[in-house]
């Protein structure tokens, strides 16, 4: 693609010679090579940036004055950078229509211009909509619905009655709509409770590798358009997700927690049940949430990695913070006698 | 089905007007309908009692009072919820029969009232009991034994030599019996170990999608009657569960650790290895277990998440927690010195 | 197998009785029986191995006079016992050849001695080495490379253009080379920035049950030769891994983060993005890497799990370290203005 295309089609205002270059792939700033493009989206690369190899860089006006090539004016580089990939990589579309050697119920309902792959199993009553990509080996169980271009890599397992968007993107190993983990005791027994809900994926949601979704106890599990979730993520039964709040890997969230919209929520955030937490509010990795955040804001906790000496110094005082706390406060009080005493026998 | 047909196969006591209510459904307090019935728990849901739609409520004699509806009494609602739940919606059984998909090794011995779901593969060797289910895409690999009724909903793999009990509940990615992590250091290498113990599962086991129970290194690991394992659990080599022990999402158990009777583990809870945790031993969500507890009792760890501004200098403040441990014992010793000479100057 | 022959094939010198000895299997220390050996790998066993009723066991040259039984003399006890159980246990070779329900693409090339299991999908342009052995269910994407003697347990899934070494260990539900969690900003919206790079396993690696390895986001996610992941691991997209580390399970590693060669990462250990940890570095289980670690050593983090009435007393004057540190300095500044007043008076 010529560069002049690119930048017409990304949005970019093209400046420098180059015209006529013609690009071919994409790469990464270090390794660029001068039939690809490359993107900076910081000053600090600014550097980086003066000694790349890339044909052609995508920036904001702002750098511009350090590229060694031609450059890609916009806004938003990361964005560009994404759009231009997706010009240069343009995904396969798998072919339409099922499989031989998948299984399909006789009631499924599977719109000619979806893809089902290789050894699915496609139970009684599921809807798939237009332009639905379904690789191999995925199992979408009875009654569930799957909205128009949504795309199921491999091995995904959809269990009954779950509804999901449009353009919505699941992972191998995703388990959308598990039978929740909830229990009555009986004695020391844990019973079963029946969990007749299901679970409800926006539009333009995303999955990831072996997460789990469970379904709702009695309603919904409602993930909101444009939540990313990314992989190993546990979300409990009846939590509901607002749209555009992205979770990092190995996190969980307990059962009925509701998450507000525009969220980040960091690598193996673990929050307990039943909280609320406000729209905009951003958890770092490891965060331990154990109460509802009604307030926008950046949120913490965890002690990071230190020598094992030393770590184990401080948490051996860890043990006692209480009584120091209270050995802190008597010595003020004896600290306040003593200058109290003296200042009379000053006077 | 009729409230007094409910009450009775429920063993409640049927209060106020309704015998003749036609009960369809279950729903939550909050949700209510008038063909539905709900129940509460706890005192603290009173109000929401009283504003309750639904047709009638399952609770304790205590609550009765503040019920606008006929009440269903019992001593333990949700137990008895769950089971009016599972009245009310009765889970279709997977019909008896091996799916032409599946593939059955010929020394494989499948009762004829089991279901084996499509494209199963069973290996050589294994039995599967009466009345088990096995959903889609599941794999039961050689000489594993799976017990009476026990279901797995779809896309389960088990290992070689398992052996499952009775009324089993395993869920979607559940890995049963891997091979452990057990390594020998060959200089800088790592020399794996084998594995040739297995997985014993006790009856009424659960484990829940994407988790791992590894078999263990030389005998067994094993899950106790009773045992309940949520999602995205791991479950190291030769551990040892009591019996109603259960354990939330994200949870992880180093090889060897043995955990009582009547435990809760909560989400996202680690325990080193070769530990011995007594029975009825509680730990709260994110618990770092690195020695054993023998007595009953609750135990946590973790900092619970705060602004990230207030987190940040409690953190730097933690570095040096020794450091201040020992300034504070010296300011103890100069403050009683101080205190003695004042003394002394006061006599 | 006698023991002498054992003795030779392990490289150890027989000491003590027992050469026509017949050896059948291996067991663990404590429940020996006369025709199988066992180990013994440290001092503190030394009572455990007196009343051992193993038929021989394997230890150094410095135990051997507390043994009852004959001794297998060696320098490294493990390894020489993972290699009589290997010998005792060899694993069962899948026959050559792919099993007719397979799904396997035309331009797939498949080696003659490779196996390929029920119910497999294997994608176009796949190339197979010889001695492979893909068990029943496993998703091999089109244009991924999987080297000689590589074994994928079941259930298996690997992402397009993924390469991978020889004699690699894959377990159920493992997920090699997702397309990784990289997004641009669109407002408040996500964007997927297209994923083009690819994983890249070395020689001897293993990948644990339900472990995900993502693809470069641009160029590869390097695992080293002879790495061990564990189960339940999370590796972000363009992490590299150094020759020889090992991580236990529950761990997360976030994208573009270098480890070193020959570390430890102990479980549910989470480490941030963009980090350089050098070779020989050890964190203990839970730790939390916030900042990258050049030098060898061994680091740690979290708070051991207490009696919840401590943990609650203590984290709540945690909250307030910071201003406890305060007032400690400020407490010191009084004292000493003290002392100086009581010296001056002294004078």
């Amino acid at each position: 693609m010529l560069l002049t295309e690119l930048a017409r089609r990304i949005g970019a205002e093209l400046r420098g010679a180059g015209a006529a270059l013609e690009i071919q792939d994409i790469c990464a700033l270090a390794d660029g090579h001068p039939s690809a493009v490359t993107y900076v989206s910081a000053q600090k690369y600014r550097s980086a940036l003066r000694a790349t190899h890339a044909g052609a860089v995508i920036l904001t006006p702002a750098l511009a004055g350090d590229a060694p090539c031609p450059c890609l004016l916009v806004d938003n580089p990361v964005l560009a950078f994404a759009r231009a990939a997706e010009l240069l990589h343009p995904r396969r579309r798998a072919p339409a229509g099922c499989h031989p050697s998948a299984v399909i119920a006789m009631s499924a309902e599977v719109h000619p211009t979806a893809s089902i792959g290789a050894l699915c199993v496609i139970e009684e009553g599921v809807r798939i909509a237009a332009g639905v990509e379904i690789g191999p080996q995925c199992v979408i169980q009875r009654d569930s619905l799957i909205g128009a271009e949504t795309r199921l890599v491999a091995a995904v397992t959809v269990c009954e009655r779950t509804i999901i968007g449009k353009r919505v993107l699941l992972h191998p190993g995703a388990v959308i709509g598990r039978e929740g983990f909830g229990f009555a005791r009986d004695g020391e027994r844990w019973i079963r409770i029946p969990q007749i809900g299901r679970v409800r994926l926006g539009d333009d949601v995303e999955v990831g590798a072996n997460s789990a979704v469970d379904r709702g106890a009695i309603g919904e599990t409602v993930i909101g358009n444009g939540v990313k979730i990314d992989n190993l993520i546990q979300i409990g039964h009846n939590v509901e997700v607002g749209e555009h709040t992205a979770m990092a890997a190995c996190s969980g969230i307990s059962g009925s927690t509701r998450i507000g919209k525009g969220c980040t929520i960091a690598g193996a955030v673990g929050m307990a049940g039943h909280l609320e937490i406000g729209d905009d509010v951003h958890f770092t990795g490891m965060a331990m949430v154990t109460r509802s955040f009604a307030e926008p804001g950046t949120y913490s906790s965890g002690i990071p990695a230190m020598s094992s000496a030393d770590w184990r110094r401080n948490v051996a005082r860890f043990r006692h913070l209480d009584a120091m706390a209270k050995r802190l406060r008597r010595l003020e009080e004896r600290v306040a006698e003593l200058q109290e005493a003296q200042r009379e026998q000053a006077d």
